[in-house]
């Protein structure tokens, strides 16, 4: 009943969402900067028969919208972010970003724009709905922090039973859905190495003590820890993307400062990484007599799908036959990290994949100044998300 | 005679050797830039009896002053050097360096301010000169190619039979003269490696390739050309004082570019390094699969003083018996490279240091901010250039 | 009706399975070797009604048993291995190994116990069997290029359908089976490498090249192998478990051996990790200018049990019902080889571990001098085994 | 008049020297057992004038000969060794060694027949002598801790006021004695390293902890010693001639032990460089967590020359004019230690070189299975040894 109404009201509502989709996406703003985009979207709820919309939601501009349905039963929360990357747009759209140097090459405009479309049309079925439908709007997914942890500490899910994300992936066909159980996303951290060692003239080096050969050393040091230290069936990437050894050419370099990502599978292989990357730290220390300064943070944790509520929702999602997919099917895990993983840590949940590849033409990946979507991935969505939530709060 | 003709008059003129000196140290300019130094140089000649005064000498800035002394004799040249240093002074003198980032930081203004009062001294005295005595006021000493260079294509050496030049050293001890017979001063080389790889997002390495963890490779690979492929009885020190692979923590970074010094004190030296570097930078490319563009310029070439010259002089300044000058010693070779290093190349010479140690107070090294001499030095560098001119031209 | 004659009859030979599992267990023989093994085996058929009994298998020791059913139907082969390992066995037990050095540490013994009994026993039920059951009795499991190879190519496997095996371990629990689909087992690679340099006396480096140098620049450099070009969801390890760089500590090593290890999960990975090697290998000598000499050999292939094969016998499994058995799992890829994986290159078949680990005391890894099984084990196997092969041959 | 005596004298007895050369040459001893050598040399004094044999001295194979002058005057030591080396001729001469296995490679068969016969020839002239001469007959050069300090120890310096050495060389040119002041041969430290890793199964690497990798990363670590902590102008060479990996491919090996040879030319740079190596050992605990036992022995000093004594041995082989010596050259500073450095530790003295390449054929190095010396080097060293003693001890 309440998915059959969805299904035939949110067909009618198709262009709407491409609409909104591509005025998102000619005004992306940064992640905690999103004024204007938290007040479009508020501002969309004003005439919709939703229960409460809260805005600047915990100190941030998340925006959270109630909906009550007229019968009992659990609440469930769903998610859409909706901040935007530092980059400048290369795909010429004819809705391109009209904010130099930012774009929404990530999604997150056509994740807002579903939402918002299946909110109000929830809000129009609240006779059919058992339970209450929370509804998180939440910025700043891209930089960590996050924008989830705020939401969480401000309380966004208290009392929810169950929360379901979606992400469209360029790189994945549309018509296809993937879902995975269990470990599916990588968890993620940052470190920050600054090593300290002592300047001086190119050609007297026993004067001195070179930063840029320490540091160098640390790098390959660094490599034993994927190769020797992580059991092969297991997963970690270290990648150590900025060295900073700027300097001039018959000068010792004094410092070089390092910062590098390491994603992980499981807790226990995060805290080892961060114990062997402490220990080449230290290491060089006693090595190469210079100062290891390391500044280590894990952020966004691995995210774990509950299988009872992927079984759940992948067993709607086949039964919901929505048009234009093909296929449901289970993914091997994804290497990005995603700050939902925060909400699945206090909750059980599915985030679940909607293929988004365009139709002709290259897929870029996320991120990527010509990342594109295959709007129709947004109905899809849109579906896709009515089928999870219906098979939780539908009559 | 000739002798003791000039050190009487020079002992007069102690005093505006130190005020010239003063008005250069508050006006130093860049190598290449020196303009105004230049200028100052030529008027100092406008009312001074010399035979001729030569400007902007082989396109540069250059100024050469010819002497000829009313015997026949030989043609000796003698160097001083005039450009400053991109460094900004810390010293608090009251004649510090009014160029807002510029300092003679190096004694190039002490050089031109004695050699200019002992030239217009020379012009005094001309009937007791046997031969002809060349001055050389040389720009761009600090920086390759360097000034020396084009003074010599532009004939600056042509009928010269022994070149000699001075260096203040604010290093060794106000007091001391130190030669050396040989290989005095280390030849320089310049490598400029780029490392270029493949960008990509840091959790999937295998799809890009690390250009940091490349370049790191060459850096600890180079450290073994030192270690093991030079003589342990040679000389050779290889610094890469530049390491730029500044990026984002999380992004696999494309390329590096990497720039080092090379120093030697002999040609088959200069020519071993030189090709291991290029075998290494060559084996990244074989090992990494990443492309190496390696730039190589050897630039000014090892010191040599001539034994026969370095020789006379050495018995020129015992038998000078110089005020203030308490003993003449053999040094050790000398660390830095010095474009003199080309004349030499051409004509039989002697290059020689003149200790100009401050009385009290710490003694910075060249180059620092705090650098400084003891001014005293000065009358000791002209009366010891006049000592060695006079044993080729003195009656 | 074939699977209950089987289970039951298989009860009444459980101690028989014992007796010949410590018989075999006191006198292993190395791969190649197994005279003595092989002939206890054809002997043991003498009075089986077994249709045909091949010894010498295709010029090596192994012994290929044909028992034809009396109805018509697939032809299912089901393999154990007997060969045993060059480790002087420390258990203690009084079934100990009676041969110097060798020990059967990885439970052959156990295989070719439990196997001769459930062909004996099939051999009395050939009325209850559809199809053809050919047992294989393979010689040297354990050492590269392994039985198997040999097997296939005199032609074991025509006209098979499916082909089953086992493999009991000590580390998973007695009473467990378990089962994986698809890429199970590694695919292994052995290297070597020569690094020749040039010798020389230690205070000379220069007019050496030094051996030990360059082997550990290229023990480093491997490992960049798995930290860069692997994907972090795909597996792979490469072990240099041999450096040998022996020599005198004041003499410049000429020439090191190095031996290595390789472990895979797909062909492409593996295929990857010998180019990158190669790479390495040569960049050595462009870098270095040592000569390079790499071997490279592939053996035992990834093992991959086919998905269907291994879902009927994970069915005929839990339909069993086998005493003792308290759950069949899924268990996660294994990193050891297994030349198994070449059958399942010919044809469909599953491969799969029945647990072993002794009931009280420490579960000594296999290749441990200590190793020991559970022999309950063994039981188990020959009802799993027959279980499977039920599922195939049974009315 | 004592120089005459013994030029002349010297002269009549060329061919016994060469005698006595080929005889030591056919029976080679190792340092420490020197028996059958020692037992040659006091033999040899039996019917000797000589004022004292000591024989076993020190409690070593040492022979200490006292001859006293006629005159007052100097205590002069003179000093040969004679132990061989571990080494397998393969000169292919009629008097090759007939020990097998062990060889006079380095001339030690040489320095004891001139100095036999020398010694023999002052103990004839007494009466022109003024002083006392002191003939060291040395074992145990060649292996440390050395024959030296035992020597010290039993008081073989007591009262001495010089002391004089001779190294014939190969690779020098027959007929050209070397000379050098100061710091003359490099001084000698031992280290080695044991890194203790965990051991494991190749496909496992996480359950071990590799020593091969950690052992590997020393080696090029310690190549920055050389590379940066070393004045470029001064003298250092780290060998690691022993680098003990030997292990099965496919275990990952638990424990690795380095051998590495280290040469200075002064004790500031020796403690240096022990100083760092020691850093990089415990660095690699710290940075792997293995265990890292670490050995350093210095031995053999700096051989220092004293100024004063060398002017005056150069002076002396000048003035003698000795037949078929063509000149007397300074040499740069020669790689190989010597353990007559210790006694200049304690009493002044010089240690020179008499060129001994053979006539025609290749010059092999010392401690090559080939090396030869040009015979006519030992009457030169003989002359030489006795211009040396006479210009202190003749009238």
């Amino acid at each position: 009943m309440l998915l059959d109404e969805l299904m035939k009201r949110l067909e009618d509502k198709k262009e709407r969402i491409i609409e909104i989709r591509r005025y998102l996406h000619e005004h992306p703003e940064l992640s905690f900067q999103e004024e204007e985009t938290a007040k479009y979207i508020s501002d969309f709820y004003k005439d919709v028969p939703v229960d409460s919309v809260e805005t600047n939601f915990g100190g941030q501009r998340g925006v959270v919208v109630t909906i009550k349905g007229s019968h009992p039963g659990k609440t469930i929360a769903i998610r859409a972010d909706f901040d935007a990357l530092p980059i400048q747009e290369e795909t010429g759209l004819p809705f391109a970003s009209k904010n130099e140097g930012v774009m929404h090459a990530c999604g997150h405009d056509g994740h807002t724009a579903y939402m918002l479309v299946l909110a109000e049309t929830l809000a129009e079925v609240k006779n059919h709905i058992k339970g209450t439908i929370r509804i998180i709007h939440q910025p700043a997914e891209e930089t960590p922090p996050g924008g989830a942890l705020g939401m969480i500490e401000a309380g966004v899910l208290e009392g929810v039973d169950a929360i379901i994300g979606i992400h469209v992936m360029s790189t994945m066909k549309t018509g296809h859905i993937y879902y995975r159980s269990g470990n599916t996303q990588t968890g993620r951290s940052y470190f920050k190495l600054v090593v300290q060692g002592k300047g001086g003239h190119g050609s007297s080096p026993h004067l001195a003590n070179d930063a840029i050969v320490a540091a160098s050393a640390f790098v390959l040091n660094v490599q034993t820890i994927v190769s020797r230290r992580i059991n092969p069936f297991d997963t970690a990437s270290i990648t150590i993307g900025n060295f900073d050894g700027k300097g001039t050419f018959n000068v010792i370099k004094d410092a070089v400062t390092i910062e590098g990502d390491v994603r992980t599978m499981t807790p226990e292989t995060r805290e080892l990484v961060e114990k062997q990357i402490q220990a080449f730290a230290n290491g060089l220390e006693t090595s190469y007599g210079v100062e290891s300064k390391l500044e280590y943070k894990n952020d966004y944790p691995v995210l774990y799908n509950d299988p009872d509520v992927t079984e759940q929702v992948r067993q709607a999602l086949e039964q919901a036959s929505i048009p234009d997919v093909e296929s449901i099917l289970e993914t091997p895990p994804q290497p990005p990290s995603e700050d939902f993983a925060y909400y699945l840590e206090k909750v059980p949940g599915c985030f679940f994949y909607v293929g988004a590849a365009p139709e002709s033409g290259e897929a870029y990946p996320h991120h990527h100044p010509k990342f594109d979507i295959n709007e129709n991935s947004l109905i899809i969505s849109a579906k896709a998300m009515a089928a999870a939530v219906a098979s939780y709060c539908g009559e």
